[in-house]
């Protein structure tokens, strides 16, 4: 734990009601939804105004105290896990204003702690649309979507966080600010520190304020539901979709296991005995989407699709999306620990991904349900298991491992959007290249050079 | 120039026809589209195989000479000026491949030197669509958008270049190869390098390759043009067709100059006495785009859109297109030198912006021309001068120095889509901060240390 009089200091500062010091408190900020061994911080900030950022950071830097910057701690990568007992958590969630939202110019301006979803109903609440929906975005802060880029379900169409972000604030470790970007739709003032602040990792800085891109939202949406009794036919269909040049809101899959478990949690009506189910909702002008849907229907007709149903209204859609949302905490209740991947393969590869996820299931004799983004490639296998089994989780690390070699061998990547963080370190260099390691490292050390922000993550220092 | 050993090193990797020693050969690349003196470089090089440039910027970096890596040199800020005369220029236009194009994954692969206007239509060849079209896509590469993160009349709806950008490969100054991004929509896997490589102007390393996104191309589109006898009247007009929110692929403007300079070199039959002139383009299904096209025509006739006209047929579209694109050379020939700006304001500001720059250009006593993509507030106000008038020319600097002033006053930015170059590193502080400066430097600093890369450009070394 950082020292009496530096605590003192930081009480003087923030206010001691936001200087975390007890045990107790400081185990809350030990873990994130990762499954990893928790570590417990030596002392925990949460700063409620974000000039206070520089000073914070400037201290503990100065003081040699790595630090993990945190929203919610959703990150599924052990991002926000801290580095070692040392660590000072750095909590962003009493930074939670939204400073504007421009109607004029379709923009708005917001502090890092302030959720995602909060922040698309305020822009929904003016007729804007905010597209980025990453799974947690019940919780999640935009500091966080940023930090990781975060994608979700509508990225297929719309694209992920880092597409939404048009400028930043951020305090570095010199706690100097650091402005990049602008209010305008184009710039190219510098480098594009917004570009590379997202997906950092909270290894570059402290992000301090964001103006994200908002857009028009779509006047119509339809949601359908097609069922298989075939996964290698859900797949063609998933590729006939792109094929036909129609490009979804979403476009999701569950496979026949997970189907079952959310039939179990829920009782939605689901057809047990189907081998996937696709889930899709098409949006924009009215009329592209009765177009859009009539294509999506002939392809799923001629992909032998056993069953399509198109939501009659609202709470229909609304009961499809609860089915989707359903899925892990449906696949998560089964065992002690599920461990959530996010291999993604070109979406041509997905019927190879998919075959290979069963030979790895069967192989590593280890329980798999898969769900996900079938429109982008983002497949999201999960294993259940009880990782106080040792032997049962030496086999779903095994399993890990191959899930990831066999991304990789189909053109895929390691992952989708759930970040490296120290859960697929290791994995990096073989996806890219021994030359973007060091291009990497030698960037951090040049930003971090005392290698104190979350310096275990990423490329590590 | 180089020593003559090394220069044979390079004739015997390359090809003795692909090095250019004579000072003819060498004058060919001393300056750029920007208005600044020439620089001779001491040598330059043109490698025809991809692999043989980490091998080129390795022997150049351990040999101390400054490289500038080089498209076509349609650069507007000097970007491609070298900065010395011992400076190694590095051509990239024989790179010029199409790898791939994968109609099932939509995306390219190609090499930095490919022309713009080449890939997208290889692309439109197989039905689909590379948006980005910066107006020198006739010639220019999609090395050079990328390091420029080139914009375009599209940018208002589709985004610039590095919104395309999937992966690259580059050489770093070790010479080594970094890959980073993947074939795959989502992809956080390592920093976001593609990202901090776009608009780096080749001061980061060298690209060798990109993954390029592609879409389904619109299924319709329609153009019009409105003309206005009151700017301002025309800018309440791009303002209201956004708070409509219509998003158009194209909306431009020319200014009164520019009308009558456009009529005097291609008699199209513009209204040489309107204030303005809107061209407009609307694409996406043919539902949309006749939905869009009533509601701008609502928001031109409430603005007061003095003539409104809708192109018939292709023929009269191509010839809307020929006015906006026969704008900057029919500035140009008037003097003998243009300069040509990139002052870019949130778009609720572009009246209070034009009306700027009617002020500058009286009190500064300076022929100005405006064009520009008014949906996304990226004006090109253009100054007719000629450089060899001292009087004239320090003039137009102090008219140039106005109108940085104004867009930053109005929440702008230095630019647009031009990058800073040399032409306005020394404006960059005043928009970003001290700390954007510093944090750049080290940044680059990391990744260049000897300093060789475009050594003036951007933020200096």
């Amino acid at each position: 734990m950082p020292s009496a009089s530096l605590i003192k200091e930081f009480e003087k500062l923030i206010g001691k009601e936001n200087v975390f010091t007890s045990e107790a408190d400081r185990q809350s900020y030990a873990y994130d939804s990762a499954v990893l061994p928790p570590v417990t911080p030596g002392l925990v900030l949460r700063p409620t105004h974000a000039e206070h950022i520089g000073m914070l950071l400037r201290r503990c830097y100065d003081e040699g105290l790595p630090m993990t910057i945190r929203g919610a701690g959703t990150n599924l990568s052990g991002g926000t896990v801290p580095d070692s007992p040392r660590t000072v958590v750095i909590v962003t969630t009493a930074l939670n204003r939204i400073l504007e939202i421009n109607e004029e110019d379709l923009y708005a301006v917001v502090e890092p702690g302030v959720v995602t979803a909060a922040l698309a109903a305020t822009a929904a609440g003016k007729n804007l649309f905010y597209p980025p929906d990453p799974g947690s975005q019940a919780v999640s802060t935009i500091g966080g979507n940023i930090a990781e880029s975060s994608g979700g379900l509508r990225g297929l169409k719309y694209g992920v966080t880092k597409d939404y972000v048009m400028g930043l604030e951020l305090y570095d470790t010199t706690g100097e600010l650091v402005r990049t970007g602008s209010r305008t739709v184009k710039c190219v003032t510098g480098y594009n520190i917004a570009g590379l602040m997202s997906a950092s990792e909270g290894t570059l800085g402290i992000i301090t304020k964001a103006v994200l891109k908002l857009v028009p939202p779509p006047k119509a949406s339809r949601a359908m539901t097609a069922m298989f009794s075939d996964m290698r036919k859900a797949s063609e269909a998933v590729a006939g979709i792109i094929a036909a040049h129609v490009v979804p809101c979403t476009l999701e899959f569950l496979d026949h296991a997970t189907i079952n478990y959310v039939e179990d949690y829920t009782q939605i009506g689901l057809p047990r005995d189907a081998a996937a189910v696709l889930l899709i909702e098409l949006d924009g002008h009215p009329a592209q989407v009765a177009d859009d849907a009539a294509e999506v229907e002939r392809v799923l007709q001629a992909c032998g699709a056993s069953g399509i149903v198109t939501a009659a209204n609202v709470e229909e859609k609304k009961k499809i999306w609860e089915a989707r949302r359903a899925a892990l905490p449906a696949l998560a209740r089964n065992r002690p620990t599920i461990v959530l991947e996010d291999a993604t393969v070109p979406r041509s590869k997905i019927p190879a991904m998919i075959e290979a996820l069963e030979g790895i299931a069967k192989q590593f004799n280890v329980t798999m349900g898969t769900f996900g983004h079938a429109g982008d490639g983002n497949l999201h296998p999960c294993i259940l298991c009880d990782r106080r089994d040792k032997a049962e989780f030496e086999r779903v690390e095994q399993a890990v491992d191959a899930i990831f070699n066999a991304a990789l061998e189909l053109g895929g990547t390691l992952s989708g959007e759930h970040g490296i963080g120290t859960a697929k370190a290791k994995w990096l260099e073989k996806e890219t290249s021994r030359g973007s390691i060091m291009f990497s490292r030698r960037l951090r050390k040049a930003l971090d050079p005392k290698g104190l922000l979350n310096p275990t993550k990423l490329v590590g220092v």
